[in-house]
C-alpha cells in the first residue's frame, strides 16, 4: 500500500510541513523507521531518535518543537498513528461466518446472522449470540448467557451461565466471566459459602484482556460500563460497578461491591478495597492500594494511597531525616557548650 | 417462593421483632430492596440505607441497635442471610449425570456413579473421577489424577498428572494445578531445570477462583487444606503447605516451601516469601509483603510486613517529621540568639 | 533404581566424604529423608535438620562446614541435587508420537516428525509445529503459527497469529501468547483502539508458566530471549524486550515497551514502568514497583525502587525519628531552663 504524505495528512486531519508528494508505504517506530515509513514522536522519551530516524516523516503534536525535514501536525499523534496502522497493517480478517462441525450448541441456543463459531466451541441451553459474532474457539458459554452482535471472543474464554455481555466487544483468551465471588463467611465449625446468585454485564464495546477474571454478583449484578477496557489478568470482584470509558492495566483488582465511576484511569497492579468509591475521572498510579473513597478526580499514590501532594510531602519528609538529624546534633553540641556557661 | 418472618426466623435460627406473618418472597441488597423482600446488615457502611430501604425486614446482629419496623436478630447475619440466599435464589440445577459423546476418557479411568462430563473433556490414562463429580466442559484431567466425590469443576481447568482434589470441591474456570514449579539454578553456562517431581494434594471442601495456579511438589507434594479458599489469579509455589479453613483473597501469592498453618486470613495482593511459616489464626492485610515468620494470631500490614504496631508507629513517625522540622528550626532560632550572648 | 554413594559422585562431579558403598534408592527433602535416601543441604534455613535427618548422606558445597557421617561434596548442591532427582525420580514419560483424532488441524498446516497432537487441539492455516513437539490438549496454535523443535505445551494453552515460539520450551497450561496489547487513546468521543499488529518471538528454551500472558507488538515483537524462565500468572506487556537467562518470579508484570538485559534475576509481584531499561545482571526484590531505568548489576527494592543502600538508608532514618523526637524534646526542655537565664 502506497500513500502521499498529502493523502495521509487529509486522513489524520493534519497538515504537511514538507514535501507532499512523497511516497509513503508502511508505519515503523522511530528507532527502527526506514526510508518510505512513517513514524511519529508523542512521548518526550523518545525525542532523541529524531536525530538518528531514517524516516520520511514523523506525524507530531500541532504545537511540539521538532526540527525534522517532513512532519506531519496533528491534534492528537498516538490516534492519527493509530489510524495509520489500521491502513498499512491491517488486522487478520475476521473468519468468514461458518460453524465448526466440532462445535457443540444446545438445540435451544439462538445464533444470529453470519456468526463463526470455531472448532471445540461448547454452547449451553438458552445462549442467544448475536449477529456477526466470532468465538474463535474452545470457549464455553454458559446456560442463558447473552453475546452481543459483533463481538470477539478469542480462545479459551468462559462466559458463565445467565452473564450478558454487549455489542462490539473483545474479549481475550482465557477471560473467565461470571465465575463465583470470594463469598464465605467464618462460622464456628469452618466456612460456609454465601451463594453467588447474581450476573455479570458488561456494556458495549469493552475490551477484556487475556486471563482477567470478573466475578459474578452475590444479588445483584457486577456491571462493566461502555467502552471500558480492562488490560489482562485483573481482578474485578462481585457487585463492582466499573462506569464507561475507564482504564485499568494488567494485575490490577477491585474488590467486592466497590464503585469506580466514569473515565477513571487505574494503573498497573493496583488494589481497590471493597465497598468503596472512585469518583469520575480519578487517576490512580501502578501498585496504589486504595482504602478509602476517592474524590472525583482526585491523583492517588502510594499503598495506602494518598493524594499526590501528600505523598510527595511524605516522601519529601522522610528524604528530609538525615539532615534533621545533622542539624540536631550541631544544637546538642552547641548547647553542651553552652550549657556549662548557663 | 413465599415465606413468613417467623417462618425465616426458625430457618435462620433467629427472633424476629416485629411482625411474624408478613410474607417474604425475596432477598435483596439494603440499598435496592423493595416491599416483599428481606435485606441484611452487617457491615456499618451500609447502616444509612436503614432510613430508606424499602425492605419489609432486616437481618441484623443480635446486639445491633438498628431502629426499623421488622427486624431478624441472630448471631451472624451474613450467614443467616447466606441461608436465604440459597432459599429464594436456588443455583443453577447440578447437570444430570451423562457423559457427552465428545469427551475422551482413556479406556482405564475409573468413573464414579452419577457423574457428568462434559463436552471436549480430556481424562488420560489411570485418572480416577468419583461419584456425582462435575466436569462442565474443555477440561483436562492428566495421568492417574484423582477428582473426590461431589466435586464440581468449571470449564477450562487443568489437572496435571498425579494430583489428588478431595471431595466437594469447587475449581472454577482456568484452574490450573499440578503445573511445575519454578525451580531452577544458574549454572555457568545458562540455567538449568530442576525436576518437578511431586504432586499437589487438595483436601475436601475447598474452593478455588477463577485463573488460580497450584504448583506440584519438587520431591514431596504441594498441600491445601480442608475447607481453604483461595480467591481468582492467586499463585501457590512448588513445596508449599496451606492448613485448614483459611481464606486468600485475589491475586496473592504464596512463594515455595512455605507454611500457612490453619485459619490463617490473607487479603487480596499479598505476596509471602518462600522457606516461612505463617501462624495459625494469623491475619495479613491486603498488599502486604511477608518476608519473615508470622507469629500466630499476629495481625500484618506494609511491605515489608510488620505487626500492626509497628505499623502504625511507622506511619505516625514519619508523619510526625514536619512538626519535628518546625521545632528544630525555632531550636536553632532561639539558640541563635543565645549564643552571641554564651 | 540403586546408586552407591561413588556412582552419585561421579554423576554429580563430587567427592565422597564417608563410605563409597553405601547404597542409595530415593532423593529426599532433609527434614524428610529417611535411610537409603539422599538429601541436600544449600539454604542454610535448613541446617537445623541436619542433627535430626535419617539421610544416608547429604550433598553440601565444597566449602561448607556440615558434620555428617556421609557427605558428597560439589560445586553447587542445587544443581547436583537436580541431577539426581531426574535419575531417581523419572519424568512422566513424553507422549508417543500421535495425531488424536479429535484435532482440528487445518490442511496446509506442515507438522514435524514424532509430534504428539493431544484431543481437541486446533492448529489454524498456515501454522507450523516442528518435529518432537508435545501439544497435551485443548490448545489453540492460530495462523501461520510456528512452534520450535522439541517444544512441550500443557493444556489450555493459546498462541496466536504469526506468534513463534522456539526449540525446547514448556509453555504451562492456561499460558497466552500474543494477545492483544494495552494499546488505546483517548479521544474525546471516548477511547479508540491502537491496532496491535506485531508478533512474539520466544527464543529456545524457554520456559512459561501457567496463565502468564504475553502480548504481541505494536508495530515491531515482543521478544522473550533464550534460556529465559517466567513463573506463573506473569504480564508481558506489548513489546517489551527481555534478554537471556533471565528469571522472573510469579505475578510480577513489565509495562509495554521496556527492555531487560541478559540476566536479570526479578522477584515475585514486581512491577515494572514502561518505556524503561533495568541493565544487564540487575536483580529486582519481590514486590518493588521500577519507575526508572536500571544500571547493570544493581540491587533494587521497594514501590518505587531504590538501590539497596538507598532504600536502606530510607529504612534506618524512618525508625530513627522516635529517638530525633526524644532527643528534641530534651533540648526543648533544656533551652526552657536556659532561657530564662538567657
Amino acid at each position: 500500500m502506497e500513500l502521499t504524505l498529502g493523502q495521509i495528512a487529509r486522513l489524520v486531519n493534519g497538515i504537511v510541513q514538507g514535501d507532499e508528494n512523497l511516497v509513503i508505504n508502511d508505519v515503523a517506530e522511530i528507532q527502527h523507521a526506514q526510508a518510505g515509513q512513517i513514524t511519529f514522536l508523542a512521548n518526550p522519551k523518545y525525542s532523541k531518535y529524531v536525530a538518528t530516524t531514517a524516516a520520511t516523516a514523523i506525524i507530531v503534536a500541532d504545537d511540539a518543537s521538532v526540527a525534522y525535514p517532513n512532519l506531519v501536525r496533528v491534534k492528537n499523534p498516538n490516534y492519527a498513528f493509530a489510524l495509520l496502522i489500521a491502513q498499512f497493517r491491517p488486522e487478520l480478517p475476521r473468519p468468514a461466518p461458518a460453524i465448526h462441525p466440532t462445535a457443540v450448541i444446545a438445540d435451544d441456543v439462538i445464533l444470529g446472522r453470519n456468526v463463526y463459531i470455531g472448532p471445540h466451541v461448547v454452547i449451553e441451553h438458552g445462549a442467544m449470540i448475536g449477529d456477526e459474532v466470532v468465538l474463535y474457539g474452545n470457549d464455553y458459554i454458559g446456560t442463558a448467557a447473552n453475546i452481543g452482535p459483533g463481538t470477539i471472543i478469542f480462545p479459551h474464554v468462559t462466559i458463565y451461565h445467565r452473564c450478558i455481555v454487549g455489542a462490539r466487544c473483545r474479549l481475550h483468551a482465557g477471560v473467565v466471566i461470571g465465575s463465583e465471588g470470594f463469598g464465605f463467611v467464618r462460622i464456628e465449625t469452618g466456612i460456609e459459602k454465601i451463594p453467588q446468585a447474581g450476573r455479570v454485564i458488561i456494556g458495549d464495546e469493552v475490551e477484556i484482556g487475556a486471563n482477567t477474571t470478573v466475578d459474578r454478583g452475590t444479588l445483584g449484578d457486577t456491571v462493566i460500563g461502555r467502552g471500558t477496557k480492562l488490560d489482562n489478568l485483573i481482578q474485578i470482584g462481585h457487585n463492582v460497578k466499573i462506569g464507561e470509558y475507564c482504564f485499568m492495566a494488567a494485575q490490577s483488582g477491585v474488590a467486592g461491591s466497590a464503585v469506580i465511576e466514569d473515565s477513571v484511569t487505574i494503573g498497573g497492579q493496583v488494589g481497590i478495597a471493597g465497598h468503596l468509591c472512585v469518583g469520575r475521572g480519578a487517576m490512580i498510579a501502578a501498585q496504589s492500594g486504595i482504602t478509602k473513597d476517592v474524590a472525583p478526580g482526585a491523583i492517588m499514590l502510594g499503598s495506602p494511597a494518598q493524594e499526590r501532594t501528600k505523598f510527595v510531602a511524605d516522601v519529601a519528609a522522610l528524604h528530609a531525616i538525615p539532615d534533621l538529624k545533622e542539624r540536631l546534633k550541631k544544637l546538642e553540641e552547641l548547647l553542651k557548650s553552652i550549657k556549662p556557661e548557663g
